[in-house]
């Protein structure tokens, strides 16, 4: 279904990779929705991916740009505008990445140089994307900004590493410039805590397929999958929503809201039972 | 602008009084969106207010119904269903009464037969609501239900008195309820936290005009108002945030993620200016 | 190790049933830190408890009375600021049951007069018990009040039932009262947040056994003991935390904060594999 | 009045400039209360303060060391433990600046090297205190570690800056390193959300005397000072508080808890009256 909630709208989408991606859909919805859009990357993830296709499909060229080097934001903001004919109403930040993941440092083993290239990408982007926006007055009044994170901004997660305190940030720049943003020119600025998502970039995170049915059995609706977060941010966009900002807003299923389900605690005690069957076998032995 | 973000979807509305109600407006865009709806309020509220006007225009009817009575619960989903030929796709709770408030008894100083009767009116009567539809079947699988919630839930104000710990209460079911009816039908529950709103309701609280002053200069976006809320609920009931279960959602132009605004600071410290203007005329006499 | 933390203090201890309690953990704890105590709880409770034996190991007396009658918690109060000779410096709360859990009534079939029951002996008894306190004068300026609260206010865990809204009612008071009694008496009112505790009241819910393990393998430090709990509160009871108020202190070796731990994910992952394993042998036959 | 708290525990306090210091007041309560302690400070801080006074009196030496730099830190922990002749059983981490916010640089100007330095003053600098602690093995088992926190990292303060979002990576490191340490070691690490405090760090921010002035009157046990503050952190490094852990634990006389008091009320609402006199005078004349 849809509903022209976007109809004349205008957006910048980044970090569309391949179609697994939340910002591929993002993209295809907020097209259906009746927006013109702009897309970019980086020039590597243009390569690896195939944001091109999509682009064709959508009828919208890529704008390559490193989201970490300000210049290469700013001529993107500049060519985006001139492409569009006008500002951008809404924003997509959907970028995240960490070399010390990647490269196996435990959270206690840190590069540190490594460290800073996780909040430059993952988190200072979105500060950068802002203010280098902000400068060009590239969003028009009542606009609208996303960037997507995840529950690991309040809760540990094992594995998830540098990444726990580069979304952290990343909902406190939302919060910062939402301020700012808001009282300037009623731009609102929130992030999606999305549950856990078998995207390219999701699947770098040690032990994620079960780490991603535990969240789907404790979450009363199941796991919101990338296509559910395109229809949220969707709503997010539209002209609908336009006093909510500074928030972080949980798009998981309920998992966010839940101590302990009786799916999820079901498996949890088959494992137990489990050790309790191993332990006798080798007691008999 | 409308979208047709409802069309062919039913919905049962409680609380709306007069056109300053948030549950009026809600009941306005729903049918606006091509929503088919049914309005309730207690008899004595029918009978204060202008809600039949209302039902009359939205074409439909209004069934009245104490919402603390399970009885009249019943009878009211039942007569709904009949009315509107089938279950419900979305709900709305807008109901809250303190008498300790209304009877200027303090919070130190409460009567706890009244609490009972703030809890009973304005937290468990969403519990009713919820128990008596699903043990009818009365909502739709992915059904949407939104009760109206603030911030006191969270953060004391003076004079918010007992309705605060209703509110408290009234979310938590909104969670407790939230993963039974979700794991289930898959229907998800949300609390709404509004920003303070000059309803009949919200009037009846000590010194709520700067209150609202207050709340307005702190949020970047200003208060959200009723039209505002109404516009939100819309899509918290439409099928694009079908993932977002248990959550207290804050709809206050950003005053939740507020520490200190420029604006409100500037005028608190015109209140100390003041104070030191006047003390001046008084060591001068 | 003593310290002679709480030397000269009076307190009001409330809920010690046996010698598993929180509450009985905290009043040898308070005792042998230096202050002296009065004991109270139901006249069932006594009889059905050891209570008595604590008072006579701790010289001091138990004063019945039922928490949700605010005549008994008067004469409670009388007699046991006659006991003491004065006010009390500090007063713990640790009082809970739901009826719909006992008579197994699940959270959609909720029985209105008993969910009324559990939070007047839950949540409302504490604000009856601070009313009176502040009418009587019976709590020191910079006193200390403590209530003993669960992750279930936030957090909705199956089986938990009516209690988790209770609990949420219960942190709402001690923000609502912790206003009105700090800025009149500069007493403080926190909620303790402890992790699931083998008390006589915890085994009556559900799977509790279970939980506890999942609860202890989430939590880098294992779970909080009620010897670990009595520690904390006395800390709370000191001089030395009298400007942290309005709190709810979440005492549980991290669990809060845990989003998932490396040991708990194993117990879920052989709890899949096992699944595995049985479909295994299953299809085979 | 003492408690022997610490009596035989060893710490390392980082932070310490002045008598006005938080860092300064606790390294005297950790000392009265039985503590052997080392300092340190950046070499810069030990000129401009009087670090070596406080040093003097309390027995001890000051270790200079950058924190941002990992081979002073490392050197730092070497020598601290010689000079104690063991293990460290707490450590606070007082350190935070923002040269955007010195140079006067806007949040929707911000110059990323300064945020650079910012996050690694102000944060970073945690890690690689808790890092190298680790690998040096230089914390007790059951031990302490404390940071320093601002309610900045929840909600926006206009002037706060980027180091609002410091101080929410400051509160992610402390969860995602409490998590490792704790199920290690049994080290659990906390942060202390203080009220605004008027030290020399504080005193940079734009406006502070009227923000102090209103949360003082927002909370109703009025700010918590730098000696209030010590008090608390020596609860936490005690035996008493064994199982909290991964918190952001507030200080601050009930603020982070009010959403409006009657006093700080009583002042808006006088600004806004002097501000209706003031436009009566204009509109006179």
């Amino acid at each position: 279904m849809t509903y022209g909630l976007l109809k004349g709208k205008k957006g910048l989408i980044f970090g569309a990779l391949n179609e697994k991606s939340i910002a591929w859909k993002v993209a295809e919805r907020a097209c259906e929705e009746g927006a013109q859009i702009v897309l970019t990357n980086t020039p590597v993830s243009m390569r690896f991916g195939s944001i091109n296709e999509l682009a064709n499909r959508l009828n919208t060229i890529v704008i390559p740009a490193d989201a970490t080097k300000v210049e290469d934001l700013e001529q993107l903001v500049q060519k985006g505008m001139e492409h569009i004919g006008g500002q951008f109403d809404f924003v997509l930040h959907s970028i995240g990445m960490s070399p010390n993941v990647r490269k196996g440092r435990t959270y206690d083993d840190l590069d540190y140089a490594y460290l800073q290239q996780t909040l430059d990408i993952s988190a200072i982007s979105f500060h950068k994307v802002l203010q280098v926006c902000r400068k060009a007055d590239a969003i028009s009044e009542w606009g609208s900004v996303v960037a997507l994170s995840y529950i690991a901004a309040q809760r540990t997660l094992y594995g998830y590493n540098d990444m726990a305190d580069a979304k952290a940030m990343l909902e406190s720049i939302a919060r910062s410039f939402g301020y700012i943003y808001g009282r300037e020119k009623k731009i609102r600025i929130n992030t999606v805590s999305q549950s856990p998502t078998l995207t390219t970039a999701g699947s770098g995170i040690m032990g994620f397929d079960n780490l991603v049915d535990f969240a789907d059995r404790m979450s009363p609706l199941g796991n919101a999958d990338s296509s559910d977060c395109a229809d949220y941010v969707i709503t997010l966009f539209s002209d609908l929503t336009r006093k909510v900002t500074m928030q972080n807003l949980f798009h998981d299923g309920g998992y966010a809201s839940m101590g302990m389900s009786f799916r999820a605690m079901k498996v949890y005690n088959e494992g137990l039972e489990y050790r309790d069957v191993k332990d006798d076998k080798t007691r008999r032995r």
